[in-house]
């Protein structure tokens, strides 16, 4: 798998969309000790302003393109700041679907510099199709109703959590933000469609009987385009239990308005039955509600309904962590 | 998409597992009239046996690698025949994970000699991700309990029973043997998995109201290794009519021995459910049963029960043909 040196540069890009730095943000957010620094206006993420020669000079590795667009590719106006960064000594590693080896003047300058290019979507070592075959250790997956709802947020914030009650937990990304956070991973949506479940049983592979990996969820089977990576990953991560996350208020599918968000309690049923193939025992341990979009003062209302409904934890992982749902797991080993 | 240039000269290989050449007996079965001849012992698939030469010289264009293994590499003992195919001036095709000019004494023998080499598995063109959007046309998807159980031949049984009453029909390929045969397709397990709704979407696109595209299912939603792509597909292909297939008395999932196969009512309702996320108006249209080890005497039994129970016709494809089928969907459309 890759291996990025830290600490690392992050780059947000030159405009004032502040969805666009999602995979910086998500660094900034959960592991603020990998950064130096910031590079780009007018956004930011609360981290020191530097300059890819003034972040070098600090002891930055890594320059961090931790940003999203629409064609997956490097656009022509962060070109500039990769070539600072390269001139300034330091490797480069983006999550696009476009490598950066396949810009001529990112590959020429990197070359010449002796700097690495890391593409975390393409460096993906040998996989295997899936086995199936039950394995030890214990594993949490986050699903979704849809995307970018939450769920590598709701497992950083269940990871957390147990860590500080002393569980063997591992977070195991499988996104390019998840993979850049934890320093390995497999990009599972980048992947051959064959290897999906067989890279997951190799990503959280058999551990300890007390071990529990929290595994990054990816899509939801209910979006039209993104459902085959949804199962492939159900059914390779053989979770013990799921931890079911959604937006309040989101009624419908991300960049596909023709579709309705599903209810959450048939996203759940729907999750729960195809999981069984794998998991005979899987059973849902939470909801993880994001509220971003939701009147502060009526937050734990909604989340309480939400917890009366399934009779599990409800938790928005932002602004209550995950607490509630790690009391559900001790009371249910003990 | 691909352009393979025909006839062929279809390879055996050289041992006595007659389920080793599963692509060339594919191609025998459904297009003899693209095949010149056959090459290799001491298996047949009742075509003429020629040498490379020989069939060069009677007109073949293309030799066929239609070989299955477990590794999905060129095997050493493959290499002579291949290098004379090659010597004779023809192209190589091949549907194996390995691509053949991965190997360097192919590669440079068809450098040397000017011929080229075709990887149906790598050779894909620009995909994208799904839309869900509702198209026009109608599709027919085959869907199955297991792997190898006769979508592609059902699917072929369909075409040509649908092309004999006038219907306007094309066969849609998503697997190596069925796009050698159709000479066109999109290998849905060799894909990125974020592209998989989309490249079936694209496989099976917008038509007349009165054309039926039958789509070659893939896998199983009950496969543990490969429910993802079967569910990509399934939402990709939009279908407005589901056949069912399954091979009777298997009981194991193949080369999973620890999996039951499910049930054909779970399969079947499984199935409907998840299709209707892109086709709300998704039909059970056919059980094809593949008799292939059932008593001859038994097999009309066998399927009068399974057509009782589902009110629906039941088939062998390669016993019946899909004329029953056609019928249902002959009589369901006045």
């Amino acid at each position: 798998m890759l291996s990025i040196e830290r600490p690392y540069l992050l780059f947000l890009g030159n405009s004032a969309d502040a969805l666009a730095p999602k995979t910086s943000r998500g660094i900034a957010e959960w592991r603020p000790d990998l950064c130096v620094g910031e590079y780009g206006d007018p956004l930011t993420l609360g981290l020191p302003k530097m300059s890819p020669a003034q972040a070098a000079a600090a002891g930055a590795k890594t320059f961090v393109v931790g940003l999203a667009n629409a064609g997956g590719k490097v656009a022509p106006e962060w070109l500039p700041a990769i070539l600072e960064a390269i001139d300034a000594g330091m490797d480069v590693a983006s999550g696009l679907h476009q490598k950066l080896s396949d810009n001529d003047t990112i590959r020429e300058a990197a070359n010449r510099r002796g700097v690495s290019l890391h593409d975390v979507r393409h460096d993906i070592g040998e996989l295997w199709v899936g086995t199936g075959a039950r394995r030890s250790g214990k594993r949490i997956l986050t699903v979704g109703t849809d995307c970018s709802v939450g769920k590598m947020y709701t497992s950083l914030a269940i990871e957390r959590e147990l860590k500080s009650r002393n569980y063997k937990v591992d977070f195991r990304a499988t996104g390019q933000t998840g993979i850049l956070i934890a320093g390995e991973g497999i990009p599972v949506d980048a992947i051959v469609s064959d290897f999906i479940s067989g890279a997951v049983e190799q990503l959280a592979c058999e551990n300890d009987d007390d071990h529990w990996d929290i595994v990054e969820g990816q899509g939801s089977l209910f979006h039209p385009a993104f459902a085959g990576v949804s199962l492939g990953l159900l059914h390779g991560a053989q979770p013990d239990v799921l931890v079911m996350c959604h937006e309040a208020g989101r009624t419908r599918i991300k960049d596909n308005a023709d579709y309705a968000v599903s209810s959450l309690r048939d996203c759940v049923d729907t999750n729960l039955a195809m999981s069984r193939l794998t998991s005979p025992d899987v059973a849902l341990g939470a909801i993880s509600l994001n509220c971003r979009t939701v009147d502060p003062d009526k937050v734990d209302t909604i989340c309480r309904a939400v917890s009366e409904e399934f009779c599990l934890p409800c938790f928005d992982p932002m602004i209550h962590g995950a607490a509630a749902f790690a009391d559900w797991l001790e009371n249910r080993s003990t």
